[in-house]
């Protein structure tokens, strides 16, 4: 049986424009291809920051002033990516996989990620998102939409949405289904487009879900063997900038567990990369493990010549 | 054996806004359900004419009018679409499915669809998208981007983009894949993310492709038994608009030929619908079959009851 592998991929590493992002895609399309080839199930997962920040700040643009284009929901705007950015991947990947003389599908899901409504990140947004604007205009539109606006370090206000925990990839059949026939499968771009549970059905809501976090969860729920969570390192740190700095090879779920208490991880960049790792290692089958490394090594990793790997 | 059905839906039924999309997917997801119920494999093609004509717009507007974010390629924008339209068409019908207790996944798969860079349509683009512009900012921006402008009705001058012929549906495969799993699958959205084949691999083009001509051609490769295009109309008129109107409850490839010489069909209407239906029905089986009929009738219409159905 093949191994199975998630890997999670940042939406930084995709670059700011269109141009950069079709050049970046090809470079994730050889690491990629690598894992292919070596005979792994690859499922990728990937971030949207700088693209859905993109978009949405057009359509915002557009709509306010004067471009006569209607308002467009940031959930909406998550849709958008995952067809911009899976389009890249897909078209790269293939290709890459078709130089080296192997036929396989390379397919973009679009993913919808059901997370809680009362997730208690929605009482306290915090992921800016979208125009500057002045105080004035801040409150304006908040009391017209209802949006929740803090000020940004001097330059301006700016909208913030919550970052809620993902509970349920709504299409996770389906990539399963894709995976079993033997294809490649982008998916949970973005995190997912966040939708909510209600009477009606499913409802998209403005947030910020975490690639990382919707990543694990997939690896779990489709029962893979690997998660990679790639980052800009190729291993994960501890006592970052201080004599005593040291590259970790791997931890236990209680190293984890210490250096959480520690506070050796950064949250909002590492922590949120070693909890996800956790959540799928501590919920799968005994074997599974996670690692963190850089793009660039991940054939390495899984070879353990570089990475940082968790286990439980 | 489940019959397969191909069912190519209009842009401009969805609408021009997000909520306006949001409630008119839900409309379209009754009759679609109502084809999963009655036992049939169901696929869809839509349309985005609207819905790319306004990212294109919004991307255009913020990047010219200091929005500051990048221009945006036709082809992204066209990709966007595919992520905004099949995340409501996907949400809505998997709802309506559960609604009546029918557990099934339904999914939105990114697609390209491949044109032959040497279609005369290159020569001769026609479809206009994005803004309007005068005579000097057409003229700078066809130097500077080498874009086609035409002067559009005493309005200005207006970028078109041709409209060439799909030759090869990239993800077919995928999409087969999901349809052999049991899925309900979106796909081809916009007629696909138009892209042409270079030394290099797939490369994306400014182009428009007929999502009924991309459609027929799917329906063609998946072993479709039935492609259903959906237009306002319940079944296609002859002498429309004249006293000896009348209504065709079906045509065989004779017919429609001899109906298209009298020129009984609307060029960028019902003509290219009914050429669709006839290239699908030319190239497969000797029992397949196509149907032109509205998107509220269309179970009935696959009970003889309405609809034009057009035979070999």
């Amino acid at each position: 049986m093949a191994e199975r592998i998630v890997v999670a991929l940042g939406g930084n590493a995709l670059g700011k424009t269109p141009e950069q992002q079709l050049e970046l895609a090809k470079n994730t399309a050889r690491p990629i291809a690598d894992l292919v080839e070596k005979g792994y199930e690859v499922i990728i997962g990937h971030g949207n920051g700088p693209q859905v920040g993109m978009i949405n700040l057009a359509m915002e643009f557009s709509a306010n002033r004067g471009g006569n284009t209607p308002y467009m929901p940031f959930s909406e705007c998550g849709a958008m990516t995952q067809g911009y950015i899976g389009y890249h991947l897909q078209q790269a990947i293939r290709q890459e996989l078709e130089r080296r003389g192997i036929r396989k599908e390379c397919v973009t899901v679009v993913t919808q990620v059901v997370v809680d409504e009362n997730d208690p990140s929605f009482q306290h947004p915090t992921k800016p998102v979208g125009s500057f604007y002045t105080k004035e205009e801040a409150e304006t539109i908040a009391a017209e939409k209802g949006f929740v606006f803090v000020e940004d370090a001097g330059r301006g206000y700016r909208r913030v949405v919550p970052s809620p925990i993902p509970k349920r990839i709504v299409e996770r059949r389906a990539v399963e289904q894709l995976v079993e026939a033997g294809d490649v499968v982008i998916t949970v771009g973005g995190g997912g487009i966040p939708v909510v549970e209600t009477a009606e059905g499913l409802e998209g809501v403005a947030a910020v879900i975490d690639k990382d976090r919707a990543s694990a969860l997939l690896a779990r729920d489709i029962k893979a063997d690997r998660l990679i969570i790639l980052t800009t390192v190729d291993r994960v740190y501890v006592n970052y900038n201080t004599p005593d700095q040291r590259e970790l090879a791997a931890m236990t779920l209680d190293d984890c567990g210490r250096y959480i208490e520690e506070k050796q991880f950064a949250p909002g960049s590492m922590l949120p990369k070693v909890e996800s790792c956790m959540e799928f290692v501590r919920d799968s089958a005994p074997g599974a493990t996670a690692l963190i490394t850089s793009l660039s090594r991940a054939a390495e990793a899984l070879e353990g010549k570089t990475g940082t790997l968790i286990t439980k």
